[in-house]
């Protein structure tokens, strides 16, 4: 089996991979379990810090050049998992840059997958952006999409076209529309939701972090390990499994920031937690309330995608994924 | 005011052109009242039929051309009605020709407006065929977009870029929704929905037609005349009458083909009424009860758009604008 990951350099992109090559077979849109012979990580720059595995491969390349990504699923790519984008507050600032690759490099996915001789499998990361504005407390699978960024546009355009290549046939897709990633390892980024990594990430690191929003403030989340699931069980579900439409937001759990920082406190120590500056910011703030943080994700949990348990099950991956098991 | 209108070879394009100039005048978007200097009509071909008049100009063009459609709406253009588009089954049949004029070919003329110093208006006509598959009994503005066509995607999908262009103030845009349009003039066409008009056309004018489905089957319909009053009316709306999202299911009437053929045997006479061949055809009959039917059009009236009173008035108006008053 050969799998192409788009936004491979990521964060995500890489962790999948390396999780793709722990379990060393996916099983195909036949039911079959196939070895995973090659795992082709596409970005604008070749992915770094990966293991020397012969079964990966780096490509670098550009998604908004729809012969590139051509030549990147071709006769003999099994299956795609879709993440490149530019996230959210870039495509914002860059509007042209964030229909490019968010829009476009999306349809060249679709085109290049179409030009196949069979509908192959394609799991592409969306995300909850695309609700937004005036939405009911509790959302699910039958709300409206009111996106309000373009990033948010651009992933419920993007479904659309997913949606619609699978109707005809051109391609076997699954749009899963993913809740804000904690804990993102590495550095803070100019996300808006970046505080929410932070406010775990560096303190557990012996670092102090701002937190810009009240602990009130509540947002719908989901672990990376929880994602890495999400992908490969959204890839292996058979296409029945959907139903009427291929997009799916992913249960995730509703906290609150005070229950997450509780939570930190419990499990690393109120030395830990107390590297937190509570330091409100009324945009960050405003921002963050116009997320939706409530799902009634009945439709993800009978297909067998599964949330994280709880905030201490968050952090505790995380320690064990990042940091070894040891906190500063 | 110079206006410009895409698709102007076609029924509403030409009908909106004459109206335009019956009217003589629009409302801009500073409330002020502005006489309509030039109309010009841009479609594949040059739109012919129209009254010989100085403030008329007619484009060929390509809106699948970014060029041409830079070259269309320029500095001097003070709004646009964006009314081109492949029709449901044609872009059902060719898939590429669909994507390239209904979705490029709107990104274009969304790109042509964002050149322009001010954000000017855009009238855009989208389709009750952003909805299909499981719907609601009663749908209305808050319902999940669900296209089961790619005319429909490619139609919701301009609405998302449309509603962003706008949030980004690049563009002034309102997307209406448009009804099945009942009685269009002409020849019936390869669209599934074709009957509808043609059953009362045909009739009227000493012809035979022949109706696919059963008297029970419900349509939501509203007529050329009406349909140009809500161009018009959107074109003036000041933006804040829209709310949260310039998109806009017009309001229509929802109607039983019993209830159009009664109405036809009212104001024509059984005579012309007996002129329909009931042959009930299992395929149209099942593609038409996947449409929406019955909408809550509360927002789009409280806006001041205004559905028919009853297929009455639609034969009535169709019997004036298009037979002289003479039924055959």
């Amino acid at each position: 089996m050969r799998i192409v990951i788009t936004g491979g350099a990521g964060f995500i992109g890489k962790k999948l991979a390396r999780a793709l090559l722990a379990r060393g077979t996916l099983m195909d849109r036949h039911g079959t379990i196939e070895t995973i012979r090659t795992i082709t990580l596409f970005d604008v720059v070749e992915a770094d810090g990966l293991p020397d595995d012969p079964r990966l491969e780096t490509v670098a390349g550009d998604i908004t050049d729809p012969a590139a990504v051509k030549a990147l699923i071709g006769a003999r790519t099994d299956g795609v998992f879709h993440l490149a984008a530019i996230v959210s507050a870039n495509a914002e600032q860059d509007f042209d840059l964030g229909y490019r690759v968010n829009l476009d490099g999306t349809r060249h996915v679709l085109e290049a997958c179409r030009a196949l001789s069979e509908p192959i499998r394609l799991v592409f990361a969306s995300s909850v952006a695309v609700y937004g504005g005036d939405m009911p407390a509790v959302l699910d699978d039958g709300t409206i999409l009111t996106p309000q960024t373009s990033y948010g546009a651009q992933k419920a355009a993007s479904e659309l076209l997913l949606n619609d290549y699978g109707r005809k046939g051109f391609v076997d897709g699954r749009a899963l529309r993913l809740p804000t990633i904690v804990v993102r390892p590495g550095k803070p980024n100019k996300a808006a939701s970046t505080f929410a990594s932070s406010i775990i990430r560096e303190p557990l690191a012996g670092q102090e972090a701002i937190c810009p929003v009240t602990r009130e403030a509540e947002m719908y989340i989901l672990s990376p390990r929880r994602v890495l699931q999400a992908l490969t069980h959204a890839f292996e579900l058979p296409a029945a499994a959907f139903g009427m439409t291929r997009m799916l937001t992913l249960p995730g759990i509703t906290v609150s920031i005070g229950q997450m920082v509780d939570a930190l406190a419990e499990i690393a120590g109120e030395r830990v937690a107390r590297r937190i500056q509570w330091q409100p910011d009324p945009m960050i703030q405003r921002i963050v309330a116009g997320w939706p943080a409530r799902f009634d994700a009945r439709r993800g949990r009978s297909m067998g995608f599964e949330p994280d348990a709880d905030v201490a099950e968050i952090i505790q991956a995380h320690t064990e994924d990042e940091l070894g098991g040891n906190i500063a």
